[in-house]
């Protein structure tokens, strides 16, 4: 039987839903209240996956997971988009002139603010988990008191949805990966995207040059990333997501690039899932 | 006499302490409790400047201020970069033992978790601004609550430092940029920085190629970020800074990419803080 998938979260969060699309239905997780908690689950072998939220198309790169990735050399193994919508959610028999607070994620009340804009007498709180805030309205059979989050999260923990998908930008996807100790073994032709670091000088054109290298290799682009380093000024990491049609073309490119940059990195090689 | 600048947060704020370096000790502030409000105070003249942070070096790219930016066509005019030190602070006669809360930002709770973890008997709480909880302590004469906050809150609200620079990495710098409606006009040689937007298609190369341009007419990078344009898919918003030694060169590059790039946007062009 395979080990638990570590989420950082609980049930009927997002990154559930990502667990339960990406592993056929499974339901076996380990709800984790940070990443540095669900990487600590992997490192201690509680789990073989953690499913990680790394960038989102509102927010942007999450740094720190990054940060987390590099740091304890971990692979990333594959990836899933998610399309984030949020829904205001409180027990049956509430209408929205009953509800006296909203407590949410800080992103999902930023996300959500034109919409609550609407509803002036309803008061803003922060909260850790999305989910969580559901989980708890339900169990303690709180009125007065709605939830901003998934539909999953409504269906699971029996509340009512009073309005649907509303964050002011209907369009919120999320790319989560999935993450493991080690990079298994998996038949190169299968593979068409990959995730590298990499440290250039601080010296004029050393980035074109770099993407020349990748042009002419037949690799794509889809993401870059600049990060200076705090410790080394004028050097930059970068963070560079790549796809390509065929594996050789992708490992002539890696065999250059290791000559010409510095702690050149695979973060992961994987199957691209926009294809 | 002039009007003030428009900070988010309240005196005694990272903002505020960059409105004191960058203002020659101004004091004179309009304190906004988002980035939205500080942002409408400026289209609507309450103020002539705003100050906003805009990159970490922990956090990355704060992706809702570069929209704010973009949305609105407000002109960054200056930049300034603040070393963030977070300090642990309460009510004078309290030791590191009496503290039973820590109430701070979100994300100064997560960069000083390390530190904390060795105070398992302080139970953490998420609060909206890091100097609004030392003004509160203070003013409430709260005990047993510990704020994290910079030095400057400390000495302005009269709280007594119980741990300094408690942040894990050490050097955590903070990139805020002065902000008007409309470039003023400046003389070109004093300029040797501009912030860039522009859009491309997702054909293989054409980062490189327009990198290639910039190199060529002695650009240096000191940022990129790509971003997927939300509404239309393959096609790349990129935000990118570059240095120059002379404006010549720089007003050459802009006239190419001009003709390269879609949407190609000046977001601002100003004095450069690193030299």
């Amino acid at each position: 039987m395979s080990k638990p998938i570590a989420i950082q979260g609980i049930r009927g969060s997002f990154h559930h839903e990502v667990v339960r699309h990406y592993f056929n239905g499974s339901d076996n997780v380990i709800e984790c209240m940070s990443f540095d908690s669900a990487v600590d689950n992997l490192l201690n072998g509680k789990t073989d996956d953690i499913v990680m939220a790394l960038e989102n198309s509102i927010a942007g790169s999450i740094l720190p997971n990054y940060a987390l990735l590099d740091k304890n050399n971990l692979k990333i193994v594959g990836e899933y988009f998610l399309d984030i919508q949020h829904n205001l959610m409180a027990l049956n028999g509430h209408s929205i002139n009953d509800i006296k607070e909203v407590h949410s994620h800080p992103m999902a009340l930023l996300q959500c603010k034109e919409f609550l804009k609407n509803y002036p007498h309803i008061k803003l709180v922060e909260a850790k988990d999305t989910a969580d805030v559901a989980r708890l309205i339900s169990e303690e059979n709180t009125h007065g008191v709605a939830a901003i989050a998934s539909k999953n999260a409504a269906l699971m923990f029996g509340l009512n949805i009073l309005a649907e998908s509303i964050q002011t930008i209907k369009h919120n996807e999320t790319r989560f990966v999935i993450v493991k100790r080690e990079s298994p073994f998996i038949n190169p032709q299968l593979l068409n995207k990959a995730s590298l670091k990499f440290i250039l000088d601080h010296k004029r054109g050393s980035l074109a040059t770099l993407l020349n290298v990748m042009s002419d290799c037949k690799l794509n682009l889809t993401k870059i990333q600049s990060l200076p380093k705090i410790d080394t000024p004028w050097k930059y990491a970068f963070f560079v997501d790549v796809t390509f049609d065929t594996y050789d073309d992708y490992a002539k490119a890696k065999s250059i690039i290791t000559l010409m940059a510095e702690d050149f990195k695979i973060l992961g090689e994987y199957k691209n899932a926009r294809l």
